[in-house]
């Protein structure tokens, strides 16, 4: 894999992850300067600490203008090709490429307020209501050229240098001032209101605890004070003795139902071993990781018949960054575990779940399903080594 | 008002409360039998614990063949008119009616196991993953007989029946075995996957604490503990200290919108005293009540222009029952205060807020607006007294 990094012309870095070594040289139209003259973007973005949930909310007023769903011939996404317009990306062509989001939640660039008693960083003065910049970055990843392509498309090597690239984005924003935890996604189908339809992830990183990131690791530090042991050991070993909900177990990783999921589909894959984000990851397991979500995004594709592509949420929850843990919190270092949370709001062909007021207002949920219907699902529909080796 | 209550069929209860106590003798055709001949519904709904986030997760599988969109004449919430199918409410006109709902997600019909094994209610016999039988009440409330009316078109005559239902209704499920808090909603709109537009709400109750009132009772302890104060009450004294987010105070009640709001359009209903449920208001507060929810409703359904039903969540936040609080929990009694969460996740006019990957895996919310625009805006659009009274 070759690494290039460059900038683009509002200072935003991009950055080439190419399958091949080699591939620099080989292609030579690849042009790597931005002929578009951006005004260098400046997010207001601030976060407020909610009283009543202790739960910090993001306010990015500023991406209400961003792009919806443009013509085929102005994806901001697509390589720039000669003639046509340019795009987020110069190049002639990529294999992946990562760049700072142009209307991003979080940011390094943060307009700060003018008159200096607003930096007490309280809701109109209240100290009931905390605020803060909301400081950190939130990153596009393309995963192919290929604008009509899908990860499930993606061959192994691509889907490992998409790894390559997350690990690279992890250890990159983990390093940034009070970024507490670094989260890969991607939201997939307009089911779920994608505005792009090009083949491409966020990662986002969080100057704060998200709440199910504290869930799990106090769940895991009240597991390991009860038990003396690690939660995510004893989760897949009891998956492994009922046997009911894994999908897939090699190569490192396990593939399963979560017992209690709450979405129509929700697989999760999970390292055998404790690994805490993928900078922790070898290289062995980084190849063994791509045939695991090969097959994984294919049967999601064939779960609902009829349905071609399966609208779908797809989260690597990762370890929030140690030193950033302070206070209280010191005491939920060493817990957690690098995991793939992939999941749809897809209940039945063309029917979709909606969050309403048990789940949205009283965060109770109520599924239609169990996951062990969900499991056996996805084993039927699961594709055969030869369909994609 | 007039309370008369009565049974369906298959054993359900059904109850009219009418806005005049003489109007059962007023009314010479209503008909109190069900003259359908509906089986018993035993509902196979259980509870599993997610041992990551340590939520319980409810499956009602049986729900999936429930009532979608039936055509106009097939509403089953409309009165049984003569010669017309029958429907839900076996009377041919009401005011408001509650009855159980035939497709509950809890139940007190729970279809046990026939293995007495299975009794010991953990899933696939794994410690790591507690299990329960979904024991609770799910009943239904039409706020009128008329189907294409909504809320905000009720008169202030017929919200405090709704108010004394609502109160009725909670003393009702608060004694059920096991009910840890009673919670009447409203989901409104198509966009939101309403499947029955007659004008009706849910009444839930939970047999456990749903994780939003356990995040509100856990802060307000905590800040009882460091403030000697209620959380309420200072949340409502720095609300009209800043100014900036009430939008009206009156008559016992604030409305405001919440100063770290999630939603793109959210309100709270909040009494000015610490009251815990409704079974705690005054007749006094009944009457103030309609008149602060007429108001709001109607300037619901003007915030967007263009829009003539803003899709809408309304939820009845109410205090646990205190002696179901047990264990830990003990030291949860006493807090909480009964509130309304309005939420619409329409962001502009059509267009709907989609809980992608940071909101749905990771439960951190952005927000594209500022709950200072909201309140301005309720303010704008709020109807003048003449409009309704």
């Amino acid at each position: 894999m070759k690494i290039t990094p460059t900038r683009l012309s509002d200072g935003r870095e991009l950055i080439y992850f190419d399958d091949d070594p080699d591939v620099l040289a080989g292609r030579v139209t690849r042009e790597l300067h931005d002929p578009r003259d951006l005004p260098e973007t400046v997010a207001e973005s601030e976060m407020r600490r909610d009283p009543l949930t202790g739960q910090w909310v993001t306010y990015a007023a500023h991406r209400n203008n961003r792009t919806y769903m443009p013509p085929a011939n102005e994806n901001p996404l697509a390589p720039t090709t000669p003639g046509s317009l340019p795009t987020e990306v110069p190049a002639d062509d990529y294999d992946v490429v990562v760049f700072g989001n142009r209307f991003p939640s979080f940011s390094t660039s943060i307009a700060m307020p003018d008159d200096p008693a607003d930096y007490a960083w309280t809701v109109d003065g209240q100290d009931l209501y905390p605020r803060r910049p909301a400081e950190a970055a939130c990153e596009v990843i393309c995963f192919t050229p290929e604008t009509t392509k899908s990860f499930r498309d993606l061959p192994l090597s691509r889907i490992r240098t998409v790894v390559e690239a997350w690990t690279h984005r992890t250890a990159a924003l983990s390093r940034i001032d009070g970024v507490v935890q670094v989260a890969p996604f991607e939201n997939r189908g307009e089911e779920i209101g994608v505005t792009l339809q090009h083949p491409h992830g966020q990662i986002y990183s969080y100057p704060f605890l998200p709440p199910r990131s504290r869930q799990i690791l106090e769940n895991a530090r009240e597991h390991r004070a009860a038990t003396g042991r690690d939660l995510f050991d004893d989760m897949l070993a009891a998956e492994h003795r009922a046997g009911t909900r894994i999908i897939l177990s090699t190569g490192g990783f396990t593939v399963l139902v979560p017992a209690a999921a709450k979405w129509p589909v929700e697989v999760m894959v999970v390292p055998n071993r404790p690994v805490a984000d993928f900078t922790g990851l070898t290289q062995d397991e980084h190849a063994a990781l791509a045939r695991v979500l090969k097959p994984l995004y294919m049967a999601v594709d064939r779960f609902f018949e009829g349905v071609e592509r399966t609208p779908y949420i797809a989260a690597w929850n990762q370890v929030p960054v140690q030193s950033r843990l302070t206070g209280d919190d010191e005491s939920l270092r060493g817990e957690g575990r690098l995991h793939l949370q992939l999941f749809s709001l897809m209940r039945s062909p063309h029917r979709m779940k909606f969050l309403a007021g048990s789940e949205s207002a009283f965060g109770a949920w109520i599924s239609d399903t169990t996951p062990e219907a969900v499991a056996e699902r996805m084993r039927a529909v699961w594709p055969d080594d030869k369909e994609w080796q």
